[in-house]
């Protein structure tokens, strides 16, 4: 399916996942939000000891003001106008400042679930692979899809990390399972048809989950996903400094962090321009 | 040598800078760095309270990890890489999340010393007055260059601030002049001319300047250059929280401020990502 060159290439990548998640016992933190996409943002956590980043086109939709959006719900309806092009100069621009040694998984446009026609071109998956992208962050809603954007990716060397959801979710950010049966049968299709990395989405469409604690229900979800696969697991969606070691106890090894760290990053700045005006 | 329209559209403008002024009792922050190029953060000071911003191709190079720089030395270097339309793009962004009372001058290639021919065409100034730029800021090393900007410029109702520097300086950011009545004399002819704001670099090239005080030279040239014209003044370089209160008691009305804005926020997700890594 794919020469061996670009298996090597996915091997290595690969490696350094595991090697992040041994270092942290077992865990590690996929970073995304401005941390993901702006150089500057970036470099500041991998000099913290971060090992995983993600541009990805909403958050960019968001860094560029583009149609005016300020929140993720907004910019939900307006990603898909952001261009692989785009992605391909944020992904290439993280990469230079946090050098090759740190996995970068990318969310283009087409790689998620759709409203429109957004094809994935072999050129698309050839400009992301020469950007430096080690990977993509995918939100199809179908395995379907997701066994097509899978062999895509494989060809020019992208592992791809995939997602199961619920069917009430607000935004469509994955496969859906329900039942924690459900979701292993389901986690271990999506592992059958080679996604390199498995997670579930965690969040209730952004409302975060109550302080400390993560539901009994999502628990059950989580633990059925990650005892199902071998690949390395995800959860992302809600997570906070409060609720983090409730999630790292399901034994998930990769706790993805997008809006925590952009509002800290937002109150910082607003604190040091309150700082300057009331001096 | 401008239409009636475009004269009112910098009145309109200067009018947002001088009712900033007004509301801060004689002085106003110019929100640069990070908070003038990332539409999240520059909506985030926005909030705070700040009334000016400017996106800048040098913070873009950055933000953008082009050719991989990371400080704002090596930026200075690869900034005529970023282009006019990237400049636009980055100032209808945050034109879009800031509304339309902010004023907004934009750094743009061209518009600083160049060591490569970098003409300014009109596409290019329309292209900035129609992403919502308010003005241009520069940082031309003669009169004559700037001069020719001015006109160029107020062609499209595009305001200018423009800045006055040492021959000393590590990288040229204005026009030279050493003593205080230099100063003063170069900055009348600079209005004179027509710049819309005309300021002082402050900083010793990014290399700050002992905390809490400025040094008597710098405070006598700022004096000179506040003293000297009617249009609003501005210091830029090395303002930090500590020196902040000795730079305002020049009288000097816009007050600077990127990479002290830029440190804190990099500190924070750094502190974010440690607090996370750590539980």
């Amino acid at each position: 399916m794919y020469t061996n060159d670009m298996a090597r290439k996915m091997s290595a990548a690969m490696n350094k996942v595991k090697m992040a998640i041994k270092a942290g016992g077992g865990h590690t933190v996929l970073s995304t939000g401005i941390t993901g996409d702006d150089a500057r943002m970036a470099k500041a956590v991998v000099d913290a000891g971060i090992k995983m980043l993600e541009p990805n086109h909403p958050a960019v939709a968001l860094a560029r003001g583009y149609k005016g959006v300020t929140t993720m719900h907004e910019a939900e309806q307006v990603r898909y106008g952001i261009t692989v092009a785009q992605m391909a100069e944020v992904t290439q621009g993280v990469r230079n400042v946090v050098g090759k040694d740190i996995y970068i998984t990318t969310g283009i446009p087409g790689g998620f679930t759709e409203i429109l026609p957004m094809p994935l071109t072999d050129e698309d998956f050839l400009m992301m692979a020469r950007a430096g992208a080690d990977g993509l962050h995918t939100h199809k809603s179908s395995l379907y899809d997701l066994e097509e954007l899978v062999k895509k990716a494989h060809k020019y060397g992208l592992c791809v990390d995939a997602y199961i959801g619920l069917p009430t979710d607000l935004h469509t950010f994955g496969i859906s399972a329900e039942k924690p049966e459900e979701v292993a049968h389901l986690a271990r299709q999506m592992e059958e048809i080679g996604t390199d990395m498995i997670g579930l989405m965690t969040g209730m469409s952004y409302e975060g989950i109550d302080a400390g604690q993560i539901p009994q229900v999502l628990k059950e979800r989580l633990c059925a996903m990650v005892e199902a696969v071998k690949v390395p697991t995800l959860a992302e969606g809600g997570i906070n400094i409060d609720n983090f070691r409730a999630f790292k106890d399901t034994g998930v090894n990769i706790l993805v962090i997008g809006t925590a760290i952009d509002g800290m990053a937002g109150k910082a700045v607003a604190a040091a321009a309150r700082e300057f005006l009331n001096i």
